[in-house]
């Protein structure tokens, strides 16, 4: 049983019912641009719907999870049943993470061979770092949350290293004016991803936590996870709007829209 | 009562909420993929959508009555108010099997007799199976497990024997590039279906189970009939829509979407 404070109990719990709405209305935004952007770049926005979509659902689940898991402030945390369920987020992120790949090299329009390739890079990797994060999140053992926090290290840095080089060999490849957008999802992209393994390392720096400083860190990483999906989901989701509408317009669609 | 550990009953909770938002995806997916493909294909997209949409409505339902059916891990299981309604399944199953059969034959295209006289084999072949599922999977008597599983496995292995066939005498018909995918889609249709009987007969396994031995093949049948579910009708789904955007561009849609 983890003892939150009024603050820290409702700072969560408006924080997840804020990450659940953004998710849903970011939704609801994507698909109704579709029409908005050339055909070709559609794709990109579906699966940014998807993504969103996906994750509305657990911050659904998360909210009510949070709410049924604790009573007058006290929260229980773990796998049994009424337990604080956290593999709905590695559940979340299994299913969206793949798509958020998906979706940026489809709105970056790239030959069909070398989209395969990197899906067939990327996907796996992503998959990966996921399913190895997941042992070392629900173990109480610093040690574990080490050992499988590098392992899951290793396909994040793959990751990210593939897509900030292609996102950057993109960059020439960029009409006008788009460039910048593209250069600014690359960081948006580093900023938002590198969230995730702060709020998973979080709970590793304080070794005997006190009930005080068990609170802090559980509320510490809540917020850390949910500030970085409505980042790396919601805000990104509307950068590669932003682009695919940039570009369809250099690609000579009337910008009536 | 089936008393099931903090893992078992996290693991379903969490296999439920998977299957959900799986099925809900997929379908809001294949919805707005109709104009990615030519409007012959459409049906067999609109098919795809019904199965998932039906498949999410009982995953919200079976998530529910397992949350509710069981206190403290210990899980009601019967037909009595308040246990875990095994039905769900075979409600869904008996209203998405021969709508799967119908988006298979949709998409391969044959001609309106070819394709009516399938549809007046294949559904009440599977209803036929579904029907004589029901009652060895109600009954904890071994004896009847294996009879309804005998009589039902007779309209399976007629369903997967036209459909192999059919499959692969349209291989021939099928533009280059779209065989290697309906011929993958064969393999996917003998894998996952051929997990429903597996799942099935793993109670008849042992033959007086222990309270650990009973929870685990409870646990080990409902993760099974869960992966087969998003198999055969998201992965399997997903697989139609790509064939459909095959046949479409090689029948002259412009590949712009």
């Amino acid at each position: 049983m983890l003892q939150l404070s009024n603050g820290q109990w409702s700072s969560l719990y408006n924080i997840f019912s804020f990450g659940l709405i953004s998710m849903l209305a970011t939704t609801v935004f994507t698909l109704v641009s579709q029409s908005r952007v050339l055909p070709k770049y559609r794709i990109a926005l579906v699966m940014s719907s998807m993504v969103t979509f996906i994750a509305g659902y657990h911050y659904f689940r998360i909210f009510n999870s949070f709410t049924e898991s604790s009573m007058k402030n006290a929260v229980s945390v773990g796998t049994a049943q009424g337990s604080f369920n956290e593999a709905y987020r590695y559940i979340d992120w299994i299913l969206t993470v793949p798509l958020l790949l998906v979706e940026v090299i489809a709105v970056l329009a790239l030959a069909k061979e070398a989209s395969k390739s990197l899906i067939s890079r990327l996907v796996p990797a992503s998959a990966a770092m996921i399913i190895l994060g997941y042992p070392g999140e629900i173990s109480s053992n610093n040690g574990t949350k080490v050992i499988f926090g590098i392992l899951s290290t290793i396909p994040f840095l793959y990751i990210l290293q593939v897509l900030f080089v292609e996102l950057t060999k993109s960059l020439d490849r960029q009409p006008e004016g788009v460039a910048a957008t593209v250069s600014r999802l690359r960081l948006l992209l580093i900023g938002t991803w590198g969230v995730y393994p702060i709020s998973y390392l979080l709970p590793i720096l304080i070794k005997h936590p006190s009930a005080t400083q068990a609170a802090d860190l559980f509320t510490g990483r809540q917020i850390g996870y949910t500030i970085a999906d409505v980042l790396a989901k919601c805000v990104f989701g509307l950068t590669i709007l932003k682009i695919a509408r940039m570009k369809s317009a250099a690609e000579g669609m009337a910008d009536t829209h």
